[in-house]
């Protein structure tokens, strides 16, 4: 025509087949999108709502701005046809809000981060031994004196605001209730709940001062916990935490010692083991699947419940074992996947092209039945040197690295040809607002972005 | 009294010797402060406005609030007699808007953060291969072309607005004219003042394309950049650049071999030494000072000004080789207080404590003669991996341990005792707005701050 008019995508179709399906472990995440070549109609169609919000994610970054005509908008690549699901059920990312609390704000929209990256897990590794944020209404002073101040707390509006804005976006939020290690800010408000040790050499390093398993008073805590956890986060997984269990505070707490001595034990491993099934036990009486960390598979706890899955935050090998033995596995290796390094003494910054090229199961590492028990991946955000200034930052655009290694098929890996389309989407990201984030190479954002 | 009224500090009188005192090198920023136990009165007295300054920053930073009274502020530690005075002369910050452009408001807020921590340093690294952002009327495809896009530029209005917004904070602007190293986007818009290497092996590798100063044209460039920078920024020095040039392009460019063979000159470091002086009488004859990386140094370049200050960023013993042979320097030791290290692949993020004890002249490395020459020193911030996204929270809190040790006496130097005033004030810049950053340890921050 002489004068062409711009066409306008004045339909999107949206066939959802289960549209009450829940949100959870194995839910279908798959969608189809479809656009004409006069783009004037769009159609998606998914087996569940979280589908279909994908593909929604992805038609949006479908569109930037239209350098050619100078004005509004368009759709590159017409016609459009993408049939689309993930690698991995679990994709996640971890955040702590023990060693800085972490305001809803930041937590929210970090939440929003992870959904324009089809990332679908919050993990929220809530109490640390620095502090303990999370109000227990039965046990008051488990916040009121273990969390930094009476102000930094996660009330049941708070939890109820976040899990709600997550499950809108197709992320699950799975709570980590860290024990028995890791666990010295329970003993600010209740101290019997701690082991004591004070003539432990370590007795300073507050991470190493275990919860008391021995006392059933913990347990009538743990219980309670537990019980709320079940009722204020829907998934059907809890994380139960079990890193980095230090035991020598245990063999130091004369009364610890007596228990022991009284079940005939003489390996703490054993107590670790005692503590660990009680708890999953309690954990599966809500309906629920426990997440444990590697350690807990490392101590060659018995007991556990078949359907344990283990995180692993040492390296591959470690993963390699567990799904060796039967069990489903997270990778979270430390050496890539781990944001927080770099501004942590000990461990390396990881670069983007690191958390990309972060394959979990090289061929030849595992058979096609163990492959199926890797699960998903999830990056760490430990916040030792993390608050509300500096998450973004510290979060993108590595973490849509990690996005895109647990969302495609292992063979599309190619850091070059990555490059470009990251450093668009990182720009993409901080134009469409809310979160804040570096650039990965010098350069600087297409005015194209929308 | 039955019932206290509190104070109020209704006066604040400041006595300044030289009210039209220059801001510049050398510029004295001593200052008093005292203020009486009754807190009703301050009295500050300085030789300049810029001693002046530094006493109302101090005097700022000495009220929280009151947690006693639960309401208001307080001075601590009443009576308050304070006699300062900077142990370096050039206490600054390296920001690169080459690699990134930087907006000027990123480029304000980090001035008010400088001012906060008595830096008095901005050293402007305005260009580099990657880009030529400042607009030069009399030859418009620098930026032209140079620029990443015609909006990302710096015109002669941003220029005069961040030196006066510095200037009004007591802080210098010292601008950088990279040459003849690092010039490749110099070529972009005028392809001439760049040598001529296509076959050079490398010649993808941008940062290692030089300017040619074997071209009139190159001078004629040189001479209405140096008059601008002269007039557009007041402070008595320019940084000229002259670090990591590769002279292999200039051996491959015909027309340079040709000119050199007129010379008689057979070694490429003669002609880094004819482009710096040169260069460098350009700059003196607008009556300012020459700041040079030590690579000038290194080269061993005949007939430079007595007075040419040199940047070491390679290790110490650069430092006081440099002062060992008479002239001054300025420490940006790449291990400790290159702040963009970490991000950036080849160099490891240092840590607020390896900034903090980066002592330049530890006792026995130089004599009392020698320390004087060494006038300061700069953190640099390359921004390979920064734009206006992270730039605060690569610089925050870190750079306020670089500032402390530039200004106070060597003696204060005790890691633990820094950490909680470190701390502190890195809440309170947070609180008082405008810079984010990232914390220095777990915890939170104390909600007295102000």
């Amino acid at each position: 025509p002489a004068f062409a008019s711009p066409s306008v995508l004045s339909t999107v179709s949206v066939a959802v087949a289960d549209a009450t399906a829940k949100l959870g472990a194995g839910t279908n995440e798959s969608y189809t999108l479809s656009i004409p070549a006069d783009a004037t109609a769009a159609s998606v169609t998914a087996a569940t709502p979280y589908g279909a919000l994908h593909a929604l994610t992805t038609l949006s970054q479908l569109v930037d701005r239209d350098a050619v005509a100078g004005s509004g908008l368009r759709i590159a690549g017409l016609p459009v046809v993408i049939d689309d699901a993930p690698r991995y059920e679990h994709r996640g990312l971890l955040m702590d809000s023990a060693r800085h609390y972490l305001n809803i704000s930041t937590i929210m929209r970090t939440i929003d981060g992870l959904a324009q990256n089809k990332l679908n897990v919050l993990h929220w590794h809530i109490t640390d031994a620095e502090s303990f944020p999370l109000e227990v209404p039965g046990f008051p002073a488990l916040a009121g004196s273990g969390a930094y101040t009476p102000l930094l707390v996660y009330n049941a509006d708070d939890v109820a605001a976040v899990v709600a804005h997550a499950a809108a976006r197709g992320v699950r939020v799975i709570p980590e209730l860290d024990t028995p290690g890791h666990s010295y800010a329970w003993g600010l408000g209740y101290d019997n709940l701690t082991a004591s040790c004070p003539t432990y050499r370590y007795v300073s390093n507050i991470n190493n001062i275990p919860l008391d398993p021995t006392a059933e008073w913990t347990w009538t805590v743990l219980q309670a916990i537990v019980q709320q956890l079940a009722q204020q986060f829907p998934d059907d997984v809890v994380h139960a935490g079990g890193d980095e269990v230090v035991t020598e505070c245990w063999e130091l707490d004369p009364d610890i010692a007596a228990w022991m001595r009284n079940k005939g034990w003489t390996d703490y491993t054993q107590l670790l083991g005692y503590h660990v099934t009680r708890l999953g036990g309690m954990i599966a009486a809500q309906g629920k699947t426990v997440v444990q960390w590697i350690e807990v598979f490392d101590a060659g706890v018995k007991g556990l419940a078949k359907d344990t899955v283990f995180q692993v935050w040492k390296g591959k090998d470690e993963l390699y074992s567990v799904v060796e033995a039967g069990y489903r596995a997270i990778l979270s290796d430390s050496d890539a996947w781990y944001l927080n390094c770099g501004m942590n003494p000990g461990c390396a910054y990881s670069s983007w092209q690191t958390c990309y090229s972060n394959e979990p199961t090289p061929p030849g590492t595992v058979t096609p039945a163990q492959e199926k028990l890797v699960i998903g991946g999830e990056a760490a955000l430990w916040s030792e040197f993390t608050n509300d200034g500096n998450v973004d930052q510290q979060l993108w655009p590595r973490l849509s690295a990690v996005a895109e290694r647990l969302w495609s098929p292992r063979d599309v890996a190619n850091v070059t040809a990555a490059e470009p389309r990251l450093a668009y989407h990182s720009c993409r990201m901080q134009a469409r607002g809310g979160l804040d984030s570096g650039p990965i190479a010098p350069g600087f954002c297409d005015v194209r972005v929308f």
